[in-house]
């Protein structure tokens, strides 16, 4: 891309690097940003592509695709109970479209700011709309939440309401106006940031939700080597979701992505902080399950041959 | 894409995590990779995209892709001075074609081998073949090479033959075989980062030559707010630059680009220093221009207006 679309470019995105920010010697504009880790923390680093048309639908707007981008990211720190420092971003565009990239640019920079994450570096390409972002993030040593420390006997929890995204981008689909709360839901996912970094200490294992509720806690189980059992009569199938037939809202809630919720694993005698956790920030959180001897996740008496969930894309070649 | 065609990938890139890696905590396959920062040094971070049809041409075998994508960032990191540690890969396909992972694995775990750097996350998605690199290094605190060190009266330098690549690209897009020597130099661009840790301290300001020579001459002077002359009686062309009419030659040299050579400035005093590591190294580096006052990077009796390059590109949308 010519010299003057980069730097059209790059105005939009000078906003998204404030001068205050932690750890932060050099941003933007050298060959490499220089970084300044905390000392004695560990480093999080997480990298996620959205394609258009694969990722994302076509109807959704630039500012949605720029939370989206930045949210998925997020989520992933959310996950490890990490603080997040840093972002780098890899935007490749078929054109440069001033309206698209203000749009973008405020989705992303909105949830940047509210989040404390300070964008150190980029990349800005001319191809198919495709948005690359590496997040990184600290947490003391050890103290970062991985897949693999459910132990049998564990309680399996979930925070929100997975399967409302899912619901949602059905209702947008067929074009229900985007405030409906399942629409938002897909729309605007929130990480959950504080409360990732509430359950270091608490939590023995933890993945957010993208592919599905049953297939990351399948993720999680794989990763411990042991087994998961969800129960369905504790499913969080309130709100939009028990307002349709019982068998729709357990696929949703099941097998439904897109909700970047935290689901995790805790000896039972955490139970109680968790519980306090969640109520001190207002947020949901369920125990809706079991880690038990065996392999992978299931839910007894839902059969969920055949369910399965691959995103939004545009032509179904899963 | 379905988690079956994940696992394949995935075999693909498993030997690029060596399980002695420097400060690899948790590497592939949770959430986030944990990794522990060499202690009180600075992290350097760089990500680039590699877009088929703008960044490189059909012809590239898988293998020159693999080596190309993390040589190009390997490089920024060798502009920095910067020790490399750890590299993330977010690698989007339009399928899963076994033939080419082999062969872009194989280019890619190679150099990645040789220049001990470690995979330590990814993503993969479907969709028009794109390739995303971050690469994270380490420097001493204070000493990466930037682009805002170049005093007035201190020397430009550069390593290597620029040029030699865009004489290269030019002979693939007729044909002539690929052993030939500009042809290797724009399908295997080798990063400089053993001298570019030498010049940790010698040189005042650094940088990779991806846009050629001229602009990325003018991308330290405008960081460092000074005037740049080169001298084109002074620019290295030998051999298969030295075999063409001489205008094109120094239009080559000047305004070729994918050398990822490493231009330079450093005061008068270091001059005898940069001789012996390069000689050392067995690097060609030649001493090809002076920092001034005024603006820009210019190469005295040459016309270069309307030269400029924008790498391999399908379709010339400029």
């Amino acid at each position: 891309m010519p010299l003057s679309e980069f730097q059209l470019i790059a105005r939009y995105f000078a906003g998204l690097s404030p001068p205050d920010a932690e750890g932060v010697v050099l941003g933007i504009g050298d060959d490499a940003a220089i970084l300044r880790p905390p000392p004695g923390e560990d480093l999080l680093v997480s990298i996620d592509t959205l394609v258009a048309g694969v990722h994302f639908p076509p109807f959704l707007s630039p500012r949605a695709i720029g939370h989206r981008a930045l949210a998925v990211n997020l989520s992933d720190l959310a996950a490890m109970g990490a603080r997040p420092l840093w972002f780098t971003l890899a935007l490749t565009l078929p054109e440069v479209d001033e309206s698209w990239l203000g749009g973008f640019a405020d989705g992303l920079g909105t949830l940047a700011a509210r989040c404390g994450i300070a964008l150190v570096g980029g990349d800005t390409t001319r191809g198919p709309l495709s948005i690359t972002i590496q997040v990184h993030g600290a947490a003391a040593p050890g103290r970062a939440l991985r897949r693999d420390g459910a132990r049998v006997g564990d309680s399996l929890w979930v925070t929100g309401r997975p399967g409302l995204a899912a619901l949602g981008l059905q209702r947008l689909q067929a074009g229900v106006a985007d405030d409906d709360p399942a629409c938002a839901a897909f729309l605007w996912p929130e990480p959950r940031l504080a409360f990732g970094r509430g359950l270091a200490g608490l939590a023995s294992a933890a993945i957010d939700v993208s592919d599905g509720l049953l297939a990351d806690a399948g993720h999680i189980a794989e990763r411990s080597a042991v087994g998961i059992e969800i129960d369905a009569t504790l499913l969080p199938l309130e709100g939009a979701l028990g307002a349709i037939p019982l068998s729709e809202a357990l696929a949703l809630c099941l097998t439904g992505g897109d909700d970047y919720e935290l689901c995790f694993t805790a000896p039972a005698a955490a139970s109680a902080a968790i519980a306090g956790l969640a109520a001190a920030q207002g947020l949901s959180c369920r125990r809706i399950g079991t880690v038990v001897p065996g392999v992978g996740a299931r839910c007894a008496g839902v059969e969920t041959t055949g369910m399965g969930y691959q995103h939004f894309r545009e032509s179904a070649d899963g």
